[in-house]
Parts: structure tokens; sequence; C-alpha cells
């Protein structure tokens, strides 16, 4: 297929406002008033800024911290970038950005180099140790900040700075066969081509992608596929080793590929996405199965306890969802975007907005035993390694741009929320208002502000997990008389839209009984409960005292009402069911099946992404479904 | 309950003589022709002589492989030791020994120090990397191998070696608040007191253990768990951390409690055994479920494809069972020790001898992705970490140590194999041939060929897993006139036995359907099978090519034949059984429980502990059982 240049054009971050009364407006709210400002402070009190400082050769300052902890200090400038076009006028914040941008251009050498750990502690060790420096992943979340910077107006000058050090790059690694063991750079760098036009920082895209797989940076101690640098991308069968590295380079994968038209690299990226999508992703959109080497395992190794669902893995796959939906305009990409944003990510942020976990697993029991920060219990402040804070800041910060697409045709949602999108369609303006309480219910009420005179077509996305909707029009002509049929996943109407048009789409949202494919042996014999995007858990919290959440049964034949329930009113909408309380008896192994009487109870499940807010204790996404099966 | 010197005394290793054409003498002979001159001729050309040399003075040698590689030569010295007693004539393993306790003689600095890493690479930082450093482990393991050389009279002069240093540990650590982060010189503390009834070495042994909980390590990056730090072991409650170390910590405490009768030390073990065998054991008896920080996780958390499962952890389980079985007499600990021997620990060796598991999972995936040496779907000849083969050595070498003891009233056999054991019972000298091919056969032949002439009481084990067994005495009275019945897991029979006089027990081993407690998610609707003490588990090899391990589901109604099978001639008894393969479907995540037509096949288990021995492939002891359940 050609790729050129993509399917779909993206939004500006400025042209979708999202209202904070609706989910993904709540979100982007939460985020620019405390995640925000929570990773500014910490990179305050934790010597991010203090490591720059000393670059600058400042005075009493010395470095603290990971070796690459300039990355928080880009990821969180990237995220107040993407927040100002939200907020042009929030004066603070404009100052935090000045201020970081200066120091920048302080601690950046005049080479162009800038990286603080390498010049205040290994000056010496400069380009020496590619496999494990993070020298072009910290450069890369360096440009990223720049095109946010450089796209919002936030700040020009971050753009100078990124490019020199971009200069400097295409130098040096134009020339020597070296890699970075952490995938980052690939994708930053294209985008800083898209920003600048500079054609230099996309060939050294390119040649990074295709120096991977030769084994420059050995084997380590966890193998080359750690690195990825097991196999050259374009020939991958297979998504492996780390995740956060994996999804990473697939985003520079498909960068390149399509603004290269290289349609073998881009179906190396549908090949690794059937894989991933096929049989490594937690139903919660979350990537990563092992602790141990933060790596995808084997095929359908997804166990919902130790699940490693690391944050930044599940940022990662959006962006790479998120590209291959411009390339293509498949609905699929969308729909992962949507399930992990609404699930694992959202999942990663405490409702105060100031706790986050590193990992996000499906399932906690009783009397966890924590090994680290990515194995806890609760939602921490802060992270040793915290890379995944300032990556959700950025993230949440940019959320307007993902909301809406265009293209010659018109505009296409993607994403459903409480929000008003402008954009250019046939050169004129395009307005529409989308008025909606989703995820919570499946109506999606749009009003055409203003638009072209001519004919043009408005695409609404019809979800994967939607098995049925209506779509009605309250001015005549405008939805072709009735329902319309949705082809690929979105419902195209076109039109010569007036001004004041609306269209009400209703997604049906009955709770689904979810169970995975039998090769998934963690969730054997187990349903998880999902409604709409959102998928379901069980929690501690919920139970009568002295029922443990670890011996709940579902009844697979109980009927599930959706709806508000009186003990929590700030979730619209939880679940009540039946179950009952199994007696797994004394012995762990025994050779009779246990047919021990069960107690019957009423169960409360809410939305994943809402645990771990209330005491700490047990939850469970993937429910045990009573009776056991007969094994004897 | 009083615990001082134990109720049960061990044999000398030269009291039980193992007939190789038995298990038990199998794996005791393949040792000692493969497996214990494969580590030692790892030892050479991995570097491990090299490293003492170099302590030595010796030029041309330089540091090289782990910073604990000592640990190694030590355990393969006690091997060796070991096997000395079961080969005396042995004289090229005789020189073996005697070259490297030369060596170690020559490498020791004359303040009684031993630790080639310390001595050569980092001298500056004796005892100052507690955390660390594994010196106070390897000291335990040298102590280990002169208790071992000590009791066979193997060397003699490693015991001066080994006495040397702990009177330096003693004088020092008996001064400052210090302690290791990994146990293992407690118990061989307490060893070396026992050899050379120098009482300040169990006084350190106490002392170390009264140390640990105090967070005198900090927190390290897997929390104070990992180092057998974070409660004192007396008011320890659950197992938790770093398997290995805390099994070893374990054999430390029941040492330090029957030798100082320190009735709540040994409560605080029985307390972590029922938390350990209650909650976190596999059922091949392994420990440890966590690849991260090699650690006991969470209780029920019992991963069979991520089992850590070390190889290392299972023989200190073996270890630490056997220690509370001398004190306590208790069948539930010679049912473990059995349990984790034949299984475990015997797959963890390949049919060679010369290759190794680190890690022995109970389930391994079609299209393995391998993170490392503990991760492997083969069996390495080495490691970079090479703990677990020198283990396997030091063990196998000691095994007929473990076949029976003696007390008071007589003679208790707890292993069953074909052997001869020895023993002095009320003075006179005891001798009891028994005749078996257990574990293929439950039927044990024990023919009493010397005793007192006064009564005395033979024991024999009726193990946990057996549920019927007939006792029949070729010579009158001896068996009370018919089957007797078993007293807290032993049959015990009195008389006054004449030479020639014959037991018979027959211990029926039926095919047993085992299933976990209901809180292992891991093994949800799994069935695994076992006869006798042998776990067992389906190999890809055994399927007809198509057919892949991953879709095979046992039909639970089936009947199970054991027996001889044509196509594997070397292993005594097969199962086979019906089952079907499952057709899974496309899809990862689902709505509809999938009703696909199986197809019927004929499956063949074997004994777990041979698996891997044939071509690489998918293998399970769990074994998901048909149909799947209802979930919707």
């Amino acid at each position: 297929m050609p790729v050129a240049r993509g399917a779909l054009r993206p939004l500006g971050v400025d042209q979708v406002r999202l209202d904070p009364a609706g989910l993904l407006g709540h979100l982007r709210a939460r985020n620019a008033t405390a995640t925000l400002w929570h990773c500014a402070d910490h990179l305050e009190s934790h010597g991010n800024l203090d490591n720059l400082r000393a670059a600058a050769g400042e005075p009493d300052t010395e470095f603290a911290g990971m070796w690459f902890a300039d990355s928080d200090v880009y990821k969180t400038l990237e995220a107040a970038a993407w927040e100002l076009a939200s907020a042009p006028d929030d004066a603070e914040l404009r100052t935090l950005v000045k201020d970081v941008v200066a120091l920048l251009a302080r601690a950046q050498r005049p080479d162009g180099y800038l990286n603080s750990y390498f010049t205040v502690v290994e000056p010496e060790a400069r380009w020496r140790k590619p496999d494990w420096s993070h020298e072009l992943y910290c450069a890369g979340h360096l440009f990223q900040a720049a095109v946010a910077a450089g796209r919002t107006g936030a700040a020009p000058e971050l753009v100078d700075i990124a490019r020199r050090f971009a200069d400097l790059l295409a130098t040096r690694f134009g020339q020597v066969e070296e890699i970075d063991g952490h995938p980052e750079v690939e994708t930053a760098l294209v985008e800083l081509y898209r920003l600048t036009g500079h054609r230099p920082y996309l060939e050294l895209a390119r040649r990074l992608l295709d120096l991977r797989g030769r084994g420059l940076l050995g084997q380590g101690r966890f193998g080359s596929a750690y690195y990825q640098d097991h196999v050259p991308p374009r020939a991958a069968r297979e998504v492996a080793g780390h995740s956060v590295r994996q999804l990473y380079l697939l985003a520079g994968m498909v960068d390149v590929a399509v603004e290269t038209d290289d349609a073998e690299l881009f179906a190396a990226a549908e090949r690794l996405w059937d894989d991933a999508f096929g049989t490594r992703v937690y139903i919660t959109g979350a990537h990563g199965s092992r602790h141990r080497d933060e790596a995808y395992g084997d095929p359908y190794e997804l166990p919902a306890d130790r699940a490693y669902a690391e944050t930044c893995a599940s940022i990662a796959s959006f962006q790479w969802n998120w590209r291959m939906l411009l390339a293509t305009g498949g609905v699929r990409y969308a729909d992962e975007m949507e399930r992990v944003l609404c699930n694992a990510i959202a999942a990663a942020v405490s409702a105060d907005g100031r706790h986050f976990f590193y990992s996000d697993p499906l399932h906690l029991r009783a009397n966890h035993h924590s090994g680290g920060e990515e194995d806890a219990a609760r939602r921490s402040s802060w992270f040793r390694c915290a890379c995944c804070p300032p990556n959700i800041a950025r993230l949440m910060a940019s959320l307007p741009a993902y909301v809406a697409t265009a293209d010659d045709s018109g505009l296409q949602i993607h994403l459903y929320g409480q929000a008003q999108v402008t954009a250019t369609v046939a050169g004129a303006p395009v307005r529409v208002e989308m008025t909606t309480v989703y995820p919570w219910d499946g109506r999606v009420e749009l009003t055409i502000i203003d638009g072209p005179a001519t004919p043009w077509t408005l695409a609404l996305r019809i979800p994967g997990w939607c098995e049925a909707y209506t779509l009605t029009g309250t001015t005549t002509g405008t939805v072709n008389g009735g329902p319309a049929e949705a082809a690929d996943g979105y419902v195209r109407l076109t039109g010569a839209w007036a001004p004041g048009a609306r269209i009400v789409l209703d997604l049906a949202m009955p709770v689904r009984r979810m169970t995975a494919h039998p090769r998934v042996d963690a969730v054997r014999g187990c349903v998880a409960l999902a409604r709409g995007p959102l998928v379901y858990c069980l929690e501690q919290a919920d139970l009568e005292p002295g029922a443990l959440l670890d011996d709940v049964r579902l009844d697979p034949a109980a009927t599930i009402e959706a709806g508000a329930h009186a003990d929590l009113p700030d979730i619209p909408v939880v679940l009540t069911l039946s179950g009952s309380l199994a007696d797994g008896g004394p012995s762990l192994y025994r050779t009779q099946a246990t047919e021990r009487p069960a107690t019957p109870i009423t169960l409360t499940a809410i939305p994943y992404f809402l645990w771990g807010n209330r005491t700490e204790g047990p939850m469970r996404v993937w429910i045990p479904v009573a009776p056991e099966p007969r094994t004897t």
C-alpha cells in the first residue's frame, strides 16, 4: 500500500477544546492543574533541574538520580508546551517553560551536545556506552519537547537548541555505525523533520533504524532483543524484548515509512501490530508481561498478577496506534488508542492526579509482596526511575490532538468526549460541537456550528466493541434519511451541512462478559466485565467484611445491572451482579476436586481505571467463574 | 517442644551404599562419573581456580567471572569429599581434592581471610560491602566443604584452612553488628561446630541470625526482604524475598535452634514451613515464583511458565527439610525431600549429567522467548552465575546420607532405593538390604543381614502420597502377623530380627490426578498427573506432527494406563491417556465462549524430571481439562 504522507491529517492540539465535564476533558484538566505541576515540582526536588545546572557549570549543584534524568525534564517541558495551546494565558506555565528552556540553553555544550550526566559525571564516556547511555533516547525527548514548543509557539528558542543537537547527531551518526540501546530518537527525528522540513533528520532516523538488528550492541544481560537489536526492524515478525523500546521503535518505523514511502517498513509495523494485538496485549491495552527484563514474553503469556504493563508502554502503544491511524485510517488503531487510554493509561493516575503506577497489573492479591516500585500495591508520588509520570503529563496535555482528524473529504471523529472541534475542510472552516457523557453513556450528539457550503463528510467511529448503534439527525437529509451503515468502522455522513445541523449517534453499551483465547493460561476459567470502552474490576473495598476477593466467583448466568450506586457517587456507572465466595480448603495440592459449599454474595464492579483510590487491598479484572471445572 | 540434639541421628555418608541400578543410585553414580568432573573442568576453564591462583600471587592469572566464584570451587570440593566416601579408591578424585586444597592454602591470607575477589580485585573493600559482597556466603561454602572433608577424612587440612577463616570471622563479627546479604554461613558455622566442637562457631551463627531484621543492609533495589533483613528470623511469619537466601537461612535457623535448644527459633522455622508448603511451593517441590528478584511472591502466586524455581532453592529446600526431619522425625519433611529430589532437582540435570537448568519451570510454550540463562528452553553446560551445577554435585554426592537415620530404638528408612544400609543400634551393628525398583514400582523388599539379638525397631516411611499399602514378612512374627498400621507416617516394626528376616512393603501407586488450591490462579482448570513421588508432564516430542501442546486438553474421565511404552524404552513407566486438541480461534479476547470442535488424540506423559532430553519444544505439567468452563 502507498503510505506516503498518511491517509489522515492531524489537527493542531489547539483545534480541539475538551470540556472538563467529559472524561477526556477531565483527564486533560486534571493533568493541567495537578500532574503537570507535580512533575515540575519533582524535577526540582529530585535534582533533575540541578543536574542541568551542574552541566551549565553553575556552582553548588551536583548530579542526582538516574543518568537519563534529563528525559523527565524534556517530557515535562513537552507537556507544558502542549498545555499552553489549551491555556495560552497561563503566565505561570509560560514562565516555567521559559526558565527551563533558558537553563537548557546554558547547559548545552558549544558543539550542540546536551546531556547533563555525560557532561557532569562521565564526560569521557560521551557516545562510548551506546547500549546503556540513553544519550539518543534523551535527545529524542528533547526533540519531542521542541516539536511541541514549535508547533504551539510556546518556545521557538527550544527548537534552536534541539536543532543544534540534532545537527551534531546528523554529523556524527551519519558517519559511524552506532545506535542507542533505547529507541526513541527515531520518531523524534521524524517529528523534528516534519516541523523544520530539514531532511537530514529524517535520513538519520532511517539510518538508525536500518542499523538495528546487526548486533552492534552485543548481548548484554537479557539478549539483544532487549535493545531491539536482534533483528532488522523491517524483517521482524514478532514483538520482542523490552516493551517500551519495542513500541517507541515501532512509532519511529511508522514515521519513517510514511515520510519515505517505505511500504516494506510499513508492512513490518503492520505485521508486528497483528502479532502484538493478536497474542501479547492485555485486555486493558497494556503491553509487557515480564518484570525481569521489562519485556514481552511468549505469545499468550499474559499473567494478570505479574503483568509488567508499564505505563510508558501503554503511552507508547497509544502513540504507535495514533501513527498507524494517521497512516491508514484503520479503525482498529483508534479502537486500541481508546482501549489503552481509558483503561491502562487512565489507571496509572490517582484520582488526585499526583500518584502513579509504574506498572498497571490486572490483579492484586491479598498480602501482596512488593519487590520494588514497579510492583507496588499503591500509586507512588514519584519513582527512582521516574519515566512514567512526565510521560503521562505529555500525553494528557496533548489529548485534544487525538480526538479528530481531517482529510480532503472532511472530518473524522475518533475519540468521543464533550468537546468542540475546529478544522479546515475544502478550504473552509468547520466547527463541530460534541455533547456527550461518553463513556458513561453511548449517546453522542454532534452539532455543526460552521462548515463549507459544499458537501463534506463527517466520519464517526463505530468502536470495535460496539455491536449495535443508531444514528438520527434532527436536520432533514443530513443522515440520509435513517441509520447509516458503517464501512470499515466509520459511519460516513455526507452533506452540505447547515449550521445547527444535529446528529445523534447512540452506541449500545450492554455489559460484555469477555473471555480470553484459551492459550492465555493465566486467566483460564475467568471472565472480565466490560461496558463500552471501559474494562471493569472488583475491588476488596466493595466486599463485606470477612469476604476476601481472592475467593470470589462469578455466577456466569447472573444478570448484571449497570448504573449508579448509592455508595459510590463519584462513579457514574458501576456494575452489580451476583457471585459467590468459594472455600478453597486447606491443602495446596489435592487429588480430589473440592466440592465445598459456596456462599452467595452480591458483587460490585467499578471501572478498572478507578481502582486503588480507596483502602489498599486486592483487585481483579479477571474473575473466576463458578463452579470450578470438574477436573476428576 | 524440646529440640536439643534432634529426634533422629544421621548416618555417615559411607553407611549407605546406593546401587546404581536404582534411581537414587543412578543419580549418585551419574553425578560421580559426569557432573562432578564436568564441574571440576569448568572451574578450570572458567577461571574459578585461576582466581584463587591470582589470590595466591601466582603470575599470569587474573580474576574472571562473578565475585562469588570461589563458592563454586567450594561446592565442587564438597561434592568430591562426599564422593570419596563412596569411592575411597578413586585416586584421580583424591588428587583433585588434594590439589584444590593446596591451592586454597596458598590463597589464604596470613590472617585467615580467604576470598579471591576481595584479595585480587577490591582488597580495599574487604568487609565493606556486606549487602553485596557474598564474603560470608563464600566462607560458608568453604566451611561446608571442610565439614565434608573432615567427616569423610578426604582432606583434614581443609578443616584447618576453614578454622583459620572461621576464627577470623568469630573475632571480627563477634564485635561488629554486620551481616551478609546472602545467608549461608549460619548453617555452615553450626556444621563446623558439630565437626570441631568449637562453640564460638555456634555462637557466631546465632549472633548472625539475631542481627537480621534490623535493616543493617538497607533497602537495596528490591527491599530488605531480598537480603532476609526485613524481620528478625524468630519473628518471621511468612517466607519472603530471594528464595535461596530464605531457604539457606532456614537451614541455619534449624541448626542453631537444635544446637542451642531454642524452641522459639524452631517454632519460627515450623511456622515458615507451614507458610511455604501451604501457599508457595510448586508441585515439583520447587520454590520461588519471581524472576525479577528471584523471590517468593504472594501466597498462591505459582505461575507454571514463569516459575523461577531455581535449582539452588530446590537443593536448599531439601537441606532445610532434612534438618527438620532430623529435629522432629516428622514424615512431612521426608515427603518434601523426596518430592523435590525426584522432581525439581532431578529435572535440573540432563540425561548425560552435563547440562543443567538454572530454573525448573513447569510449563514451556511454543515459540518461547528467553530473557537469559535463568529462562532457557534447554539445559546449559554452564552459567555466567554457575551456582547450580556444583550445588547439584554436592547434593548428589551426599545422597547416601539421607536414605536412613537411627535413634535409640532402631533404624528409620526415609528414602527408598536399591541400597545397603549399615548402622549401629543398641551398640550392635545393623545391616539392611533394600531391593526395589522404586519409584517405578512401589514394592520395597527389606532383608535384615545383621542386627542386635535384642528387639529393635525398623521404621518404614509411608509417603504422604500413598493411600494404600501392604506389608508382609517372610519370617514369622516379624510383622506382628499382618499389615501394620502407620503412626505419624511411619510403620514401626519391632522384633529381635534374625539375620535373613525379610519384609516386603508394597506401596500402591495408582496414577493421581492432582489439582491445586483454587487460589492458585495460574493453573485454574488444570490437572497434574502424578504416580508415586513422580510428577508427570506432557512434552511436544510425544505429539503427532501438526498437533501443538499448547492446544492439548485432558479428558477428565479418561482411563490412564501406566506402563512401558515401545517408543520410550528408557522410561520404565509412562502414562497413556486420551485427550483432545482445542481450536482456540483467532481473537485474543471475545464476548462468546468458544465452542469449536476438538480433535481427540492420545497423550503420553513422561516423568517431569526426564523432560527436555529430546528435541526442544513445549512441555507442561499442568494440563487444561476439557471442556473449557462455561463463562457466559
